[in-house]
């Protein structure tokens, strides 16, 4: 951003720093999208949006609930004599049914294997909300978090651009599956303290946005055990837990614990309905820490992100209703694993793998063999052609701060089966094309690594349509226009 | 707070500081109420919360215009076909007819003399979370803000705990009707300047939170030299708005700055619907700055604050009903009138009197003639009393900062007409009975300073029901059990 000199010397630091991360090519997709979207008949040729993890797969399950429950909601004929109350209420605890039925829906999402304290629930504006408040409960400005990579886009604003923290990488690789080793958190962890930078805690999504995985046990007792033997906290952003859609299940770290001889006073989960229920417009956070401490505080810092007292007395009732949420949680898991199954198959029949995933609303798909070279800048390149070319948009694993160039985010949930179809066949012709290109025909019938990264070189007409330059790309500073439309990032 | 040891260090400097400001005789009324409600039947001599400015007396007509407008609402039959798109919803920018309803209201309650722009109007979670966003926007850790005082209890939370600034309180004087002056303006910000604080700017709540006085013309023309004239911020937190119920009429600044030179870049509007509409639960705030910058910066800031898409939709509709918002603007004001001259004659009528004040959900009460001495700890002793043994839980003045010890802030529309009744009986009651035990006989026909301050010392049999010694109310570090309830201050 450019500001004029007054502002540059009369705003604060965050304002005048780059760290909101909106800079970034995982936002110019945004930009893509947004000036140019896809519709099946008004625009055939615009971009279809694969850059957003939203659930839409079972509205239909909701709107039937809603009907079927006029009394939940405070502005119809049966609720309205509840209007004053529930408008005029801002008890930084929240409503006692919400509380309770966010308790209930965690526990059941855990598998009913642990109960949830509905008196350790604090409400929060979404997880964006609940991540920061963690952290301003937690670190100082200066202080370290550390993150396996890759991890979700937006935690560098969330987690560190008013609370001041640094965000260090854990470098995990496509090798061992992106798994998390005590081995790359203590290289992690000593790297930081080697440049005297204070680590106060680890954060992981689990499971993983963008990898679409879950946390097996092990992995998650080892992080226990990490963070009690440097006496740091350990922040589990729980947010997808009931999008997974087959095995292994998920299971959350107020599981691992139950078990374990650790300081509960490191632990803290943070969860939202945003994604597990579809409703990321709710601002609906939660921030559960075994700390009391932390729970007090973070209480007091909910008056900047209390959850609206209409959706409250809303979701009060829907999470309360059992049969509901059990079906609802059912049906969902099933319409996400159909439709992870159709994408992922459909690319596979293609020639393009992804990482095996069992959960989230996107997968993590393996583009590797189509790089020039095995750069960000190249990847860069491949996803400018994807975007304006093909007009899918897609997230580069850059945005996630992958440490291996070539991997993408497909978001698969925000759509509709058409769409996806669409989706998959310009991915098909994307990648014919490439063959043609090198072969001349069509007859090549297997994936042909070297030749086809050669046929999506610069001067391929690929490139040709492209809105920025590459270098424009790369550069955090480089002066962006304001986006007209700024959606969270998800 | 107590904190074990691990924990003054494992968290953060925020977290185990005590700028979150609960440690205070404003929050142990609300302790008092909570422990001890008053209700007509159940709990007849229960504590009257007259510390909550809350505005309660219209919500008849909400809930007629909610039964008439099903489909203002996504959980009706009439609605419920785009909860989906709605639920989804999460753009920084909010809904465009939630800006627009907005924008209206705010130019209809300035009178319509200027015209807001819908495009300049950021979301965030109440005036709490605006008043944090802008200072986010303006001001670094360790600036400072200057406020007229007595001023809103919650500032020191809200614009400092997590920003990290200081404020630094402009004294008011009673014997100037407690104007902002450019004298004590321009001592505050020199003092400071000795103490080598960096002062970024001026925040004024108009009307004032506690006085319920709105600023005149010819203040706010100074406040705007003053600011342009050392190149600093001005921010207005507009929130009591339309509470203002007799002459002279609300004029917002956005009105001053229309025929002023000065530079527009250092001006800045908080608003929120949590007074002016009685709607607190729904946590809806507005940053309206004049400067793009700081309007940019706040709107990605509204990702960790944004309001519930399902109270933007609710709203977008009743805003934008313009017959509905004039009926009720003018309602309001006549409701509230009506009720702040009952409740301050009734208080006249047995010598109690009160700033003149014409806006807000509170007068300011003059209780400097019952001080034993003109001190904080004077003050405290009488509050003490009077939230222990006449059970009003009013807030004292120097929880508002107020240099001059014996004012006490009365809210007076959050409760029903009874309950106003009882709260003028009790007060009565009490001046009585200071009376009787200073005559021994009711003969005594006016109030008489010099005799009933002596009848209110620590002896007097008023005394000895209190919950808390003043020592321990004074003293901002004492332990303090959790609030629970803590709810917003208001
Ligand atoms: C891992 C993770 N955390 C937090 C968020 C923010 O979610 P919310 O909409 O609840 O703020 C997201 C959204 O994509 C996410 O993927
Ligand atoms: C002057 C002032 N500003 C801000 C607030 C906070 O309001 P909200 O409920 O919109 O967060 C209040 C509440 O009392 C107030 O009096």
């Amino acid at each position: 951003m450019e500001f004029t000199r007054n502002n540059r010397q009369l705003l604060s630091k965050i304002a005048t720093n780059d760290r909101h991360g909106e800079n970034s090519p995982y936002f110019d997709g945004w930009k893509a999208y947004d000036s140019n979207p896809y519709h099946p008949t008004h625009n055939p040729r615009g971009v279809i949006q694969m850059g957003l993890a939203e659930n839409q797969l079972c509205f239909d399950l909701i709107e039937k609930w809603i009907l079927e429950n006029p009394d939940a909601s405070i502005c119809t004929a049966e609720g309205v004599d509840k209007f004053k109350d529930i408008a005029i209420f801002q008890d930084y605890h929240a409503l006692k049914e919400f509380r309770e039925g966010v308790a209930k829906l965690m526990g059941r999402v855990g598998g009913n294997r642990v109960t949830f304290d509905p008196n350790r629930i604090v409400t929060s504006g979404g997880a964006t909300g609940a991540n920061e408040t963690v952290m301003f409960c937690l670190a100082d400005p200066g202080d370290a978090f550390l993150v396996p990579s890759p991890y979700y886009a937006g935690f560098a604003r969330d987690l560190g651009w008013r609370t001041g923290l640094d965000l260090v990488p854990v470098d995990c690789k496509s090798s061992d599956n992106f798994r998390i080793t005590r081995a790359a958190l203590e290289e992690a962890y000593e790297k930081a303290q080697r440049s005297n930078i204070n680590v106060k805690g680890v954060i992981v999504a689990n499971p993983s946005n963008p990898l679409g995985t879950v946390l097996d046990k092990e992995t998650m007792r080892s992080l226990v055990s990490f963070v009690n033997d440097k006496n740091i906290h350990l922040v589990c952003d729980e947010i997808y837990a009931a999008t997974t859609f087959s095995s292994p299940r998920f299971v959350s770290i107020a599981e691992i614990i139950q078990d374990m001889d650790c300081n509960r006073d490191l632990i803290h989960i943070v969860y939202s309905l945003s994604k597990d229920m579809g409703f990321p417009g709710f601002r609906v956070g939660i921030v559960y820490s075994f700390n009391d401490d932390v729970m007090n505080c973070a209480r007091k810092m909910s008056s900047f992100g209390l959850v609206s007292s209409q959706t409250q007395f809303l979701l009060a009732a829907m999470l309360n209703d059992e049969e509901f949420v059990g079906n609802f949680l059912r049906e969902s898991s099933k319409r996400l694993a159909k439709r992870h199954h159709a994408f992922t198959k459909g690319l596979e029949r293609v020639g393009i793998s992804s990482l095996k995933s069992n959960a989230g609303l996107f997968f993590w798909m393996d583009m590797r063999p189509l790089l020039k070279e095995q750069t960000v800048k190249a990847e860069l390149e491949l996803w400018r052609v994807i975007i304006n070319k093909v007009k899918l948009n897609v997230s580069p694993g850059s945005s996630f701060q992958c440490s291996e160039p070539g991997w993408f985010r497909v978001c698969f949930a925000n759509m509709d089966d058409q769409t996806v179809q669409v989706a998959l066949e310009r991915i098909r012709e994307f990648v014919l094309q490439g063959k043609e290109e090198v072969d001349g025909s069509e007859k090549s019938k297997h994936w042909r690594k070297q030749n086809l990264r050669l046929s999506f070189s610069s001067s391929s007409r690929l490139y040709d349509e492209g809105l920025m330059s590459p270098a424009h790309m790369m550069s955090p500073h480089s002066p962006i226009p304001h986006s007209p439309l700024v959606r969270a990032r998800t």
